[in-house]
């Protein structure tokens, strides 16, 4: 993407957008040897970074189709959300396919933004089924996958173009990886806005499916992940998986008791609320020192839309 | 205190303070029928409002006995943990007379800003024996009581004299009160600066002695408070007392219920961990509504030191 192109997508969302914060700590910094900035997406509307791609492919799909009155994703947490609330906000219906066992807390999220719920079981296969079957029942509704669709990506790139008027100059920027769709959009960015960042991504060493997809040079998918960050579940996308080749320099990994540990310390620490697949960043910062040491590091904090009862499930 | 005076001691302070934010919530917003300005002295160092006070006191000490090398106080909490830093930062020592049964977290956290800890039995009379053996025995220590010393107070106007930068008009500003010291800078502050802002104060039903002691216009004290907004157990000082008769419109009380449902919905809403003390303002919003439709309402978050494991204990 040009310069021009990633200000244009700016500024078709800026109004729409909260600016969201960038945060420092000094015991962060002292512990890690680095200097620490952190992006609070879970400042953003809906609670997660989510909002960006899903509220620009609603821009753009309205722009392709102005008759469009209906969007339609499978989603069991944040997509969800931010792609109901951008319906909303352009008076159309969303419509998202949950499966049954989907917290009930973010259902009510959803609904309460003015969703269609359509429960389905749970399971990859499961899900695209009952879409294709929605998509043969409601030919007109248009299906906005939440991470692997170009006008998605596109959106999130928003986030790195915020940065140029916070006054960073990032050595490295830390992503977690889920999809793939947030470490895409910073991707493509950054390359514009700041060549000489290295992107880093990070996901749960239960669900490192991304970096098992590096290793072997094709996309790898894993059955039954099973990780606190369940913001990284979901197995890469096709169009992610091509960004990530190209621009990302590394994948760390992080296990569950060293997610769970930033996860409690953010809160303990900095007063704020990101939920746990916000933290892998700043795992994996605590636990490979000597990457990041005396840099300019930006962490992306994806999301904040946590059941508060796990910080006592987790505490330690 | 004059324009100059509050000005004076806000620069004396600002170079060692965080300018703490004021947040917006459109949810809170929508369902009190307010404008919300949230002024987060959760974030301030410490964690904290506390910070602004103990630095401000360190600071007047020195200027008046340049020898001084140590300052006492009697804490459970964020008072000890703001002092012991103000303290470090000036290079003297802090000593803090803490109860057996404070949370240990706290004596913790006071030990690594360089606090020396002097254990006493629980309850008031315990505390104030065990400081003025310490004072005996210790006779070139000064004492900084946490709340009812006029340098503490006047620290505390910075919060205020913060406000000026931040583009806020409020009509009223909500504001817990333990002891009173944070009510009493804010109140100084605001009549220069704000002079047609009204002072709510806010206490826990259970924790009512302010309230208590307006109403038969003498200090009353409760024994055995028993409340989860910890930091609001204090009885109001005599020096505060005064305050507060001259300048707090009305002081509001809340019940357990309504502040534990406060608590939780801050973070859930807003991404960020406000103690139970803080919690009690949003409280007295909610559950007051016709005393602030359609009005600009600072709350103040005093502090964000909180055990996370609270979260789910009160969870309902």
């Amino acid at each position: 993407m040009t310069p021009n192109q990633l200000l244009k997508i700016y500024q078709t969302l800026a109004p729409h957008l909260h600016p969201t914060p960038i945060l420092t700590s000094s015991f962060f910094n002292k512990i890690t040897g680095s200097s620490l900035f952190f992006k609070c997406e879970n400042f953003q509307k809906t609670g997660s970074f989510k909002y960006r791609g899903a509220l620009y492919a609603v821009i753009k799909a309205l722009q392709k189709n102005p008759e469009l009155s209906e969007v339609v994703t499978h989603s069991s947490g944040n997509f969800g959300q931010a792609l109901a609330k951008a319906a909303q906000t352009y008076h159309i219906q969303a419509t998202v396919i949950v499966p049954e066992d989907a917290p009930k807390a973010k259902i009510e999220a959803m609904k309460q933004y003015g969703a269609k719920i359509f429960l389905c079981k749970p399971g990859n296969q499961n899900r695209k089924e009952t879409l294709n079957k929605y998509l043969e029942q409601y030919p007109k509704s248009y299906f906005i996958h939440p991470y692997n669709h170009n006008d998605v990506i596109a959106g999130h790139t928003s986030l790195v173009t915020e940065l140029l008027k916070q006054d960073i100059q990032p050595d490295l920027i830390v992503v977690p990886i889920g999809g793939g769709g947030l470490i895409s959009g910073i991707s493509l960015a950054a390359r514009q806005w700041f060549p000489k960042a290295l992107i880093i991504g990070v996901e749960p060493e239960n669900a490192n499916d991304a970096y098992l997809s590096l290793l072997q040079n094709k996309i790898f998918s894993i059955d039954k992940v099973n990780t606190i960050a369940d913001g990284l579940k979901a197995s890469v996308g096709e169009l992610c998986f091509n960004y990530i080749k190209k621009y990302v320099k590394e994948i760390l990994t992080v296990s569950e008791e060293q997610i769970y540990s930033a996860f409690t310390l953010i809160p303990e620490r900095m007063k704020i609320i990101a939920e746990p697949s916000s933290a892998t960043t700043l795992a994996a910062v605590i636990n490979h020192p000597s990457l990041f040491a005396k840099k300019n590091v930006v962490l992306i904090l994806s999301g904040g839309n946590v059941d508060m009862t796990r910080y006592a499930q987790f505490q330690h």
